[in-house]
């Protein structure tokens, strides 16, 4: 029983305040996103099973909620639904369906829920929202630096004081492979290793590279190299094709953002950014006081398709949007309370259409709902509901024609005609 | 392929200006409950199977999406969670969950997708958004107005220019029984056929009492009674002892909605308003131009101990708010395009800070990320996206330091020194 009033394993219940710090979270967000020209989409919870199948990894694949057959079906045990695993295979789904009912190129944000059944663990949950913006259809740098620029002003609308942006290129982390000489078969396990060097040790990353097959002196040189200065990268670069083209990349991407605060992009060539899809730029952001990358994304100019799209270019970026919450949630817990409470003492009709007219000018206003006719009792329930103004309205001041309104901070008490409430209390909570 | 690249069957993919305006609505309502201190409540999309289990009834049980177990224990063909099908089994979840942290009374409001495996039809999906607002711990009739008041005041900041609540009780639809001396094993199917009457003729329903064993000449008086006048039906009611119970209730429930505007509630003795859970007053609100009716509620003060949770009265009520949607589309299909769109004829990088300095102001702004270098083509993507004005920035004005402004509907064209553009623009799409 105590175990059933929980929510499931791995989800929340969001109470009031924390609804309201996310919803203004995520309209901070879309509104950036908005005036980027991208424009929301919003899929369905789930999608046929064979919208997935194949188009993720293993390891994703096994993280899929699956949705049972219904009515005389349900009995197979087979699954034909399965809930959103991310915001990417929907959306090759849908350029499949509208395809030229969209704009070219297609920018679109979508900020909702997905669900992966992954172990639940601190600050990992089973449904938790990501945040994307994507392009698809464009080739153009312009398009890697717009999304650079969007998640740019998104985390400053959200409050992070301070981050940055490590970019790379995929085709400067294959010049990499090619200026070490690095074994083809080795490349992809290589790029592995390299990418732990921002959480581990450079000695430990030689001795997995070691392990992995490469040439020990080799290792040594590269992981040496790579975390070195950057123009002696950058040289090492140049001595490649791939190499090259990766640097002009990224330097293209560097101008392109330099409109930015200064430092706030900064070439890294160690960054790796997983194995899978990108194709081309490739960026993670960092902030102080922030664990891991509170964003990241890159161009992947083969994904659609391999997701059962058109064959179309693209770029993306995504916000960690639970992670930038779960790290302000401490030093931003406003409680939001009621502007006014009205008590009840008789005259019930006439205090709903006080009420009214209070909501009227915009008061965010509560009835007392109980059962005691004690002041006592009523001025309890509004200070447990934060009131910052009470009404009493009893049998004396409805005689008079007078309200007495009761500053719950203060304890004053002024006496106002019926008829000059309304305005008066917008007038006194707009803070004068 | 074609099929596979639909959403699956009952549910939609919501594109720009439906996402828009659909969050629109949802932020209307959600204002208005604020207003009235309701508190939002978001719980996850499914709940553990057993929440469920022996809480909906054998219809509303084949109607839930359940999720299949997970990793080894996917083979067994058992689900152990189920998507939402309401808001309200995991409100009485969360009362049980919470208890003691909540607000006294727990006044929350819920606006999110349910799901439920009903056969698709017109207007009929199995994803769709509920908007729900609840009362629980609160056995005063403020309570039934305030949901009533409520709901009055979202319904017309959504725009829905007239429409009426049809009130009533359960407590006088038993008087109506006994005042007509109804057989008792019949009361449930005689008001069942009663609550038809809204559609039906009332010989049509005089024949399907008769058919469910009413006397016929009970079934006709009754039939005539309850579509006559008002007068005539609260003097029979006012005979039997329940009846005056729930006369007075109806009359409680006029008193306390006085300040609406006139005519907006009546009592309606034949409304029945489903024949399950509520307990003391009811209503249904209809709308000229709108099929059914697009809000409904009442007090149900049994419901939250029978869904599991504490023994505790409550009352609510949930607006059609898809069915309000489906409605105003036609005449509601604003389209949200750019405020400028910015050509890309060289000096990308300054392009891109020009950019950043409208948003920087408000405006919605996009850069052409296309191959094309000709203007023509550019022009043709800017009036696609309906972009209101153009700034076009080639080589000429880069050597002169000035932008060409193109408004898109006169075709007029300015010229702006480069440092003055982002002011200039403001201030003409404000609408100078």
């Amino acid at each position: 029983m105590a175990q059933a009033a929980e929510p499931p394993s791995g989800t929340r219940d969001f109470l009031a305040d924390e609804v309201r710090r996310r919803t203004a979270a995520f309209a901070t967000v879309s509104d950036v996103f908005e005036r980027y020209g991208f424009d929301p989409l919003e899929t369905p919870a789930f999608e046929r099973l064979e919208v997935f199948a194949g188009k993720l990894g293993e390891e994703a694949s096994a993280l899929i909620f699956k949705i049972l057959k219904r009515g005389v079906h349900e009995a197979t045990g087979e699954a034909d639904l399965a809930l959103r695993y991310d915001h990417t295979v929907p959306l090759a789904r849908v350029i499949g369906t509208y395809g030229s009912q969209l704009p070219s190129p297609y920018k679109r944000y979508a900020i909702g829920p997905v669900w992966r059944a992954d172990r639940p663990a601190q600050g990992r949950f089973r449904e938790f929202v990501q945040c994307d913006i994507d392009t698809v259809g464009s080739s153009s740098p312009l398009a890697d630096a717009d999304t650079v620029w969007a998640i740019n002003d998104a985390l400053t609308a959200l409050g992070v004081p301070e981050f940055q942006f490590l970019i790379n290129s995929r085709r400067a982390l294959y010049g990499l492979l090619d200026a070490y000489q690095v074994p083809e078969e080795l490349g992809l396990r290589v790029l592995g290793s390299l990418d732990k060097l921002d959480k581990t040790p450079p000695q430990q990353v030689i001795e997995e590279l070691a392990e992995r097959g490469l040439d020990s002196d080799t290792a040594k040189t590269l992981v040496e190299d790579i975390v070195g200065d950057e123009a002696g990268m950058r040289a090492r670069l140049a001595t490649t094709d791939r190499g090259r083209i990766g640097l002009a990349e990224v330097d293209r991407l560097l101008e392109l953002t330099a409109g930015l605060p200064a430092g706030r992009v900064a070439f890294t060539p160690r960054m790796v950014r997983g194995l899978d899809y990108y194709t081309g730029p490739i960026f993670e952001v960092t902030a102080p006081g922030y664990p891991g990358s509170i964003a990241s994304g890159g161009r992947y100019d083969g994904l659609v398709a391999k997701l059962g799209g058109p064959d179309l270019p693209a770029c993306g970026g995504s916000i960690g949007i639970e992670r930038i919450l779960a790290v302000q949630t401490a030093h931003d817990a406003e409680v939001r309370g009621l502007e006014v409470a009205l008590t009840v003492l008789g005259a019930e009709d006439d205090v709903l259409r006080l009420a009214g007219e209070l909501r009227g000018r915009g008061l965010r206003t509560a009835v007392y709902l109980g059962t005691s006719g004690k002041l006592g009792r009523q001025l309890k329930w509004a200070n447990d509901q934060h009131a910052r103004t009470v009404l009493i309205y009893g049998p004396e001041e409805q005689a008079n024609g007078q309200v007495t309104i009761r500053d719950m901070a203060s304890g004053e008490q002024t006496q106002v005609a019926r008829h000059q409430v309304a305005e008066h209390l917008q007038r006194v909570l707009a803070g004068v």
